[in-house]
Parts: structure tokens; sequence; C-alpha cells
């Protein structure tokens, strides 16, 4: 068994109103800095033992469809590096 | 005037109690997948125009440790690229 960082990058689709987003960018322009398109995004990291990689990557993927992203509004990126 | 996209990640320092982790790693194990050290982190993205590279990242460190993280609590890395 091989120990894997799995690191899953979590954001709204371009299209979807950014409503936290947006209350960020006006803090940001209140402190005097440009901002334009501001999102907010999530980050879920854990580590995970595993045999092969194909065996994380298909795990990762399926609980993250099923149970961490809205697939309405969300889309996401996914690492996985082993030590 | 040059356009600067930049990617701000915030995580709680690993000392610091992450209850949302551990929700989330409680639901990961309710899939069956057995995840350890699971962190929820923020992703804050957006673009900037200015003249240099290093004008944006002074300005944006600066706005990010005096007003989007909790120094006490959290930890941030930066990503700066221009296109």
């Amino acid at each position: 068994m091989k120990k894997y960082r799995v690191k899953i990058e979590i954001r709204l689709k371009p299209g979807i109103l950014d409503a936290e987003g947006r209350a960020i960018e006006k803090a940001i322009e209140r402190f005097g800095v440009n901002a334009q398109n501001t999102r907010k995004g999530k980050i879920i990291e854990f580590e995970l033992y595993a045999k092969e990689r194909e065996e994380v990557e298909s795990q990762v993927k399926s609980l993250t469809e099923k149970l961490l992203i809205n697939p309405l509004t969300e889309e996401y990126n996914l690492k996985i590096s082993d030590e």
C-alpha cells in the first residue's frame, strides 16, 4: 500500500453568480485594489492508502461527483501525488 | 498595463482543528473511502491590471494578510500569472 495525497479544487461554473466572490471583490476594492472577476472556491485535501494510482483516481472521482460537488453549479479538478 | 491572474490558496494552519474537514472526512468514510487528515481550504481568484508583477505581488500580499486571512489560524500561498 502506498500513501497518496489528494487535492480537489472545487469552483462554481463560469456562468454561475458568485455572491461571495462579489462581496470579497467589494472589500478588495475598498482596500484600494481594483480586482475583477473575483471568484471563491474550495479546496478539499486528504491522504489515502491504496495499491495503485488508478484505484485512487477512480474512487476520488466517484466520491467527488456524488458527494462533494453540486454538478449543476460546480466543477472540480483533481491532483493526486504519491510520497 | 498588463493583466494578471491572481490565485490565493488559504488553509488552516496545521495545528488548528478543522471541524469542517472532519465532517467531510466522516462523509467520505461513510462513502467507503478511508481518508485521513482531511482539510478544507479556500481559493480566492481574481484578475488585476498593473504595470509590473512586483506591484501585483506586494498589493496582493498586503490585502491577503490584512483582509482575507486570519493570521492567527490561517496561512496562504499565492500564484500570480500574466497573460
